[in-house]
């Protein structure tokens, strides 16, 4: 197998002092002039020298009336003058030059009396009261703006006002994205993808981004994986005038991996893998006094190459002002671990508890696009670190708006599609709650109340001996913890089969019998709890069990895993298989429940979330799921009550 | 006079949520379906559930060779296993199906050996080892992304992955402009302003604050002040699709101001007059169902009403997430009185000195869109307070980013054409300094040194006993302060006179015969310190000058004064002079020093600065201005050395 290396890996700062050294800004970006009313957000090139002054006389700045001043001096409270219009005074409006011999405006709410002919004050005007005087906000020549200054929306009506039409700026820097690979389907034909084959997204994940950094970019088809093609597409964009080429995919080890062969053959490689976990593949170089990146493929490695190592380069290209992304502090609801040597980013679900920021590590496979879509902010752990503690405060940067993480909801423990349900309509809200869940299992969500981690908890941990669900896990392992128990829903858990239900498994016996290849949820999950109960109520052990030790961590993952035959069978929900059109064979109902710290109770996130769950139109979308009963739903739950209705609180 | 009155000053949450009660949302913003690719920044209309996993299939996360687990088990360091091609393992590339019967992935980084036949391992895989399982990232049919989500980058990029080509978003809400006012001119025409008239500009600020919302927005020609041409413009607006349209100026009290009227006449008036300043006079009404904002005509009050009162409301309309401003803490450097009843945004240029964000505030002018273009943040005074003093801690909303504060230098002091050159250059630099500077005079630049406002002042006080500039100030002033005093340049100040000088005036006997018309400094500033001198020398005094009371903040301004003939003569410098084409009669010459504390002088924007004043190509540049001598510029002063070069550090 013919394999790249990589160069030394470097921290993102050393890669981008090395790039900025090697390319030539000067020559690679030109000056152009547009219209200034089209320049918010572009950089000048030259300074600006006001060539009007605002204003051009001296002007009314209250609507009222223009007066001498010295005629007015007399005016007292409860000594009135009276004023004849034309002679000494004239009616003016904001914004009307001063009349000749005029020297001071009174304004409108300050004329007592007022004839048309004459008027009446008790007050008398200073020279120039309310008076714009000429140039007062920009004087003609005077330096209106600097070089290199990004233009805000107030800069354009500065320009205008002072009388510049066009100005010079800096073109914007043009990227072309070249995406790579036999494996990639072209978004643009809508495919339909097969096994090995993926739908080639990171184009315009690259695009939005670099859109909001004012770039021109354009993506070409996706070009095989074949050195002279690659090189052919990166030559044309050079071409086509690209200051950028972005060749997405292809800068990793793998042995179709050309992009560092090209680029070193057609210029310089000058980075080649960075010191940081998810973007380590990241590669860059110049061809033709350009700069040509070779992103990683893999989604969030590729966000993490183009947003933290091409972004500043892009900055200094464009010379453009950068807006920083805030920072917070939060605190670390689970310890995650990190390797030596590489600086880590992980991405953090994060809501508010009580006064405190609590932040969830979220999945970290750099495949996981959606790890970004659900991600509030980003923390980053140093080379030198080997991972953050359960409870560790660190800073993190936010991904939304700071606001809406008080609008945040997180719930965590086991998934169910009725929180996804809730999660929707919770949008729809004049007030919109954002709810976000973490999938962590029913055991996992417990811990998190433990450890003051969140505000509520999915659970459905069935007891065999009580044969009560969730109260005698609370009374085990958060003895201390006053707690209420509302349920979502009642519902069905049973295998999930391939349509026609193949090796007709009707029970464990089956699974078994049939050595059908099962698939599991992880430890923890309240689905594992009840199987492995099943199993023993069988007198079965899992050894037993053909597959017992592959996992999945929701339903959804589960049942895709019968769809497309990786798997015979798995222990599931009913809305998960009628989701991917598989068959279900019930095994037993189980209650899903929100735990709620009493402390948390009248949080207004929690009582809005509850009066949705009260709602009959929730529970009859419940219903629509199939698979559900909502006898329960809303209600709070008292020990020993199993699935039992009659007993409500 | 017909004048319009206020209705009861609301609040803005008042107004805005007036405004949104009056208002169906749901009718006037329909939904629409585009391609996913260009959704980013669109809000979901509908939530979106993926059509396709991601991956569809079980895949090598890593490159290097699939394997069977249970074929590994027996690697151990030092007792390495082989593994045969075909058989045992087969080479993968990240990204490719696991082959059948594979069911885990060893890295490249750990294979020991590799004839290309076979290959050598130490290190067993357990199962599922670097393998990407179906689904891990997206599951066909879960929700992807919820109802009124705005959709981010990363999310174009899951929608993709997840097979979603098009989505239905919320449509953009669209804006109409319409400018009014007989005297404004139409800056697309490229007009010269005469007295009475102003160029149009806030429609241009209003799109680009707009654009920024993602509205979309349209001006038309502005229309005259004439009722029914403005509710000839508002129909059509609305006809033509708008759901805002903005009436520019003609909200206020001013006897041409129609906007209440025709609204009224129209629809209703829902808003008129809020309790806030710049921005009082901000309307906000409904015709036809479409919201109409009457928006004042200064543009530091058009942009509060269209920022805050306009925002929210368009942010509610396009259900948009919004992105606050940071807050940060600053110091004011100077007190800021304000009226009760009233609250008022206060426009503040923002610099680091030490370890505190220093605030100065700016012009409280409305009209002066230059106070926005020079502010780094906005502090708000609530209307049940007087004022702020000095000192005082009061939080800001930035305008620029937080780490642009950390390269801003704040120069407080006496104005100088030399300061806008080193701004100028010094956003030259690889990494640029901003140099914001505040004209508050020689003696302001001083009081702020005393109070720690800055780390640099400006000044060119001259003391007639001693004949020496700034250090008998300094000594007097700021006795127990160790300050370093570096020349920038010695000037020449002179009376300003029209082309031609027509009064021939040559000295301050013709200023007093001549009766001619002045125009002086602002108290406090050398160059009025310096025409008192030389008044008292000349044995005359203030009441002999004609105009000795108006008075105007930098040179640039009296200039404009002389050159309009506002005024007849006025003392300045010869830069001013020459950049307005007027006439100079040189009076004397002056040396304009920076004064710095010692503490700060080796802060890196310090030496920075010093460096750039040390240049030669500054000192050719300072030269070319006119009126400068640079034969002191760059070097440190000390006392009682006047205008001597002789004598350096």
């Amino acid at each position: 197998m013919e394999r790249n290396i990589y160069l030394d890996l470097m921290t993102i700062p050393e890669a981008i002092d090395k790039v900025t050294a090697a390319l030539d800004r000067d020559g690679l970006i030109k000056q152009e002039t547009i219209p200034s009313h089209e320049a918010a957000g572009r950089v000048l090139a030259r300074p600006v020298y006001a060539r009007t002054s605002s204003p051009t006389f001296h002007s009314a700045a209250m609507d009222g009336i223009a007066v001498k001043a010295a005629s007015t001096f007399a005016a007292r409270e409860g000594r009135p003058i009276q004023l004849v219009r034309n002679r000494d005074y004239i009616p003016v409006n904001t914004g009307n030059p001063l009349p000749a011999d005029m020297d001071a405006v009174i304004m409108i709410e300050d004329v007592i009396e007022d004839t048309g002919e004459s008027v009446t004050i008790e007050k008398g005007a200073f020279p120039m009261q309310h008076v714009r005087r000429i140039g007062e906000d920009i004087v003609a020549t005077e330096l209106l703006l600097p070089q290199n200054r990004t233009l805000s929306p107030y800069d354009i009506g500065a320009l205008l006002s002072a009388g510049i039409w066009e100005v010079s700026v800096w073109e914007p820097v043009r990227m072309t994205i070249i995406p790579t690979g036999d494996e990639v389907l072209d978004f643009t034909t809508r495919p339909q993808p097969k096994p090995g084959q993926v739908i080639e997204s990171n184009s315009q994940v690259f695009m939005a981004l670099a859109s909001t950094w004012n770039c021109e970019t354009q993506r070409v088809t996706p070009v095989p994986d074949n050195p002279e093609a690659l090189q052919k597409a990166v030559d044309q964009a050079i071409d086509q005038g690209a200051h950028v080429v972005i060749v997405g995919a292809g800068s990793s080890a793998g042995s179709k991996d050309y992009s560092k062969s090209v680029i070193s053959r057609m210029g310089e490689v000058l980075v080649h893998g960075i010191a940081v976990m998810p973007g380590k593949p990241s590669m860059l170089g110049t061809v033709r006094g350009r700069l040509v990146v070779g992103a990683p493929g893999y989604p969030v490695s590729a966000v993490v190459c183009i947003e933290e190592l091409l972004g500043p380069i892009v900055a200094w290209l464009s010379r453009a002002r950068v807006w920083e992304r805030p920072e917070i502090t939060v605190e670390m609801a689970r310890k995650v671990p990190s390797k030596l040597g590489l600086e880590e980013r992980v991405r953090l679900a994060i809501g508010r508890v009580g006064e405190k920021n609590v932040a969830i590590p979220l999945a970290r496979g750099a495949g996981m696009i959606t790890t970004l879509t659900k991600a509030h902010g980003m923390t980053s752990i140093p080379a030198t670190s080997e991972g953050v503690e359960q409870g560790a405060t660190v800073k993190a940067r936010l991904l939304v708006p700071q606001a809406e993480l008080h609008q945040t909801l997180l719930v965590i423990g086991s998934h169910d599609n009725t929180v996804d349900l809730l999660a929707n309509k919770l949008m729809g809200l004049e007030n919109p709650l954002y709810l976000a869940s973490s999938h962590v299992g029913s055991m996992g969500g417990l811990m998190a109340l433990k450890s003051g981690s969140t505000m509520i908890a999915g659970a459905h941990l069935f007891d065999p001996e009580t044969e009560d669900y969730n109260f005698p896990f609370i009374r085990k392992y958060l003895p201390d913890m006053d707690l209420i128990v509302v349920n979502l829903a009642i519902r069905h858990q049973g295998f999930i089969v391939a349509p026609g239900n193949p090796l007709h498994i009707t029970g464990i016996k089956d699974v078994i019998a049939k050595q059908a290849r099962f698939v599991n949820r992880q430890r923890g999950a309240g689905t594992r709890i009840l199987f492995d109960h099943a199993l023993k109520q069988a007198g079965k052990s899992p050894a037993d069990i053909v597959g017992y030790d592959s996992e999945e961590f929701t339903h959804m993952a589960l049942a895709a895993n019968v769809l497309t035959g990786a798997a015979d069978c798995g222990l599931g929900i009913y809305a998960a298989a009628k989701a991917l059109n598989l068959d279900f064979v019930p095994l037993a109902r189980e209650r899903y429940d929100l735990l709620i710290p009493r402390a948390h109770y009248n949080d207004p996130k929690i009582q809005t979330l509850l009066a949705m769950i009260g709602q009959e139109s929730t529970r009859q979308q419940i219903q629509a799921l199939g698979g559900y009963e909502t006898t329960l739903t809303g209600q709070i739950m008292q020990p020993g009550q199993g699935l039992d209705a009659t007993q409500t609180s």
